[in-house]
């Protein structure tokens, strides 16, 4: 079996010391050890996070915590806001109309970040602070999109609305600070820059958020936080918790630490540096600009007349290096590289290789290494 | 570090090539490899479920599933009645009256199975056919007792009320055939008899199941199981799923098939022979009679003045032997020895030893040796 490279916004690739904390034995969820591990962990996460705020763990994928950040703070028939610059905004929206929210889009074009001005205009507008919810993808996984939080934030002023994030392929990759950017709420998930597989979410609630808790009238059970921090107290959670990525999550955590977590998001955006340069020196083109281009992942449209999915596929076939499609709108126009969690300099150069020969093996007419160099340059610039 | 002896209903020891199972490199959940993979288990989960229907997958605990089939299923406002004889029909009702349901409980004593006679009557008076619905536990985890399925959906007759069953911990430790006892609902969990972690769980629906979700206005996004079966039939899942716990399964199907459907059952209740035997020559008492015994966990009262806790925690701290307490009502009251799963013959043989010792040391009349003894009598007995 050749050995595959993946490059895909999530899942990522998992370090064997991590894979190996997959794989303990079963423990008592309701006894000591349970109670440790749990407790560790949620103090890592905090570190991570940025936050003194509670952060409670979902058994589900990030789609699960973004509910949990719905059905847990707005009550059917209130209105909410939500920022979309693609697909996972998108979600974001509909999983609110789905609670019964009266959802309102500020929708912005694919590929680009969503504008702070607007933003604060709608704001000022709602002088009956009828809008209860502010709804922001941190990190656009479908476009390859960074918005900008801290500005996001400030254009809400004293407005009384949660500010609500999903940085499920953002938290990690890039900056996040909970605390001092006053997110209420913050979604994040296990199988991205935490270099864990899916099956964890992780969900911030700040205390302006628990006061929204109490008084929320929208059904649940599986997702009701209350629940989830009242048992976290005692050391438990109140069913059954996923046991190996828990344990994963212990030696992920202690990689996170020990690379430290500046160096984490340098290295993401080196990487990101690298792909840009190389597929730029291809002649291909971004579909973000520098100024908002995700350092988890980067979108690269196809060449006029070739198909996207077509290089995916010559890449997956004759390379083993496995690369995003795109989305809804975008699906066939871009494929994405995923460049987060367990990924370092000399895969990157790997999958670009990778990239041009499949390019030239599509008919694209590609001078064979001139991306690898323009990455291999990036790295000697970070080294000098 | 001391061997751990894990005999609790879930989770449970999981063997060593289903652990190796979870500890696989990643892969893109949108690609061939996932596909092969949801198809794979898919198809075992089905044999084991002894259904044509569809088996969704949710990345959730058993739990999560039980939401799920009540949110598909029932609108707000509609009428159920739920067959509670413990902690797990008590949380069915909730998950119920959480989303709008007018929930009728038929209650019966904790420790007794539920009476097929009552729901009958319960039935019969229901001529303007408003109960929507009758949820039922197969296997009550909190006193280990097993209802009588077959005939507790005799009872419903041609009422049009759907059967929706939680067999979380009793799928694979005991009889269950979806189909021929026409089961429209039936949710099991990875934790259990499947011999995998917690972080899946599973649902069958029936064609009339599915008739009823197409009109039910609960809301719901992530347990929406029509986005689940439009995403299996290409293959995928609508959101990232629990990629470690998918590639075990792969592993425990193949190690169920092995062994044998009717075997691994078999195994089962002679596993619940033996520790019924033991823990009766002893001189203690059983929560549930002989008839509606559980072959996945037994309840044992503590004797006369020894807080049951107290017996757990001396098997934990000196034998490393790890059993579960009473839940609700039941704290302190008893122990459950869990025999579902990875579970052996000598493993129970060892745990009946360490009670035994443990009795002792908490100062009640023991006569070492007799529990073991009378457990290895049903063990020469099988062999005979």
């Amino acid at each position: 079996m050749k050995k595959q490279y993946l490059l895909l916004p999530g899942p990522t690739p998992v370090p064997s010391q991590v894979l190996r904390g997959l794989a303990k034995p079963m423990i008592n969820h309701r006894g000591p050890e349970f109670k440790k591990l749990l407790t560790e962990v949620s103090e890592g996460l905090k570190e991570v996070f940025s936050t003194e705020n509670d952060v409670l763990i979902f058994p589900s994928a990030g789609t699960g915590g973004m509910e949990a950040a719905v059905v847990n703070f707005i009550s059917p028939g209130e209105k909410v806001l939500v920022v979309s610059i693609g697909n996972f905004g998108d979600r974001f929206a509909e999983i609110c109309r789905r609670f019964g929210a009266i959802v309102e889009k500020l929708d912005f074009p694919w590929g680009t970040a969503a504008d702070p001005a607007v933003l604060e205009d709608r704001i000022k507008k709602d002088t009956d602070q009828e809008i209860k919810a502010v709804f922001v993808t941190h990190n656009e996984t479908s476009t390859g999109v960074t918005n900008d939080l801290p500005q996001l934030r400030a254009a809400l002023g004293d407005h009384p609305a949660l500010f609500i994030v999903d940085s499920v392929s953002g938290l990690g990759a890039m900056p996040l600070e909970t605390d001092a950017w006053k997110l209420d709420v913050v979604v994040a998930g296990s199988q991205k820059s935490f270099m864990l597989p899916p099956g964890l979410s992780f969900v911030s609630v700040s205390e302006r958020a628990w006061e929204r808790a109490e008084k929320c009238t929208n059904p649940r059970y599986y997702w009701d936080l209350r629940a989830a921090r009242e048992f976290a107290q005692k050391g438990q959670t109140p069913y059954t918790p996923a046991l190996p990525q828990l344990t994963g999550l212990v030696e992920s955590l202690k990689m996170i630490k020990e690379e430290g977590k500046e160096n984490v998001i340098a290295r993401h955006r080196m990487l990101r540096d690298m792909v840009r340069s190389g597929v730029r020196a291809l002649g291909l083109s971004l579909l973000a600009e520098d100024d908002v281009a995700s350092t988890a992942v980067t979108a690269v449209l196809a060449p006029e007349g070739i198909a996207a999915d077509t290089i995916r596929s010559t890449m997956r076939e004759k390379f083993n290096v496995v690369v995003a499609g795109g989305q809804s709108k975008l699906k066939n126009k871009i494929f994405r590289i995923g460049h987060l969690g367990y990924v370092q300099e000399l895969d990157i150069l790997a999958a670009l290789a990778a990239l041009e020969m499949s390019l030239a093996l599509c008919g694209y007419q590609v001078n064979i290494g001139q991306g690898v160099r323009a990455a291999q340059e990036v790295v000697m610039k970070e080294l000098a």
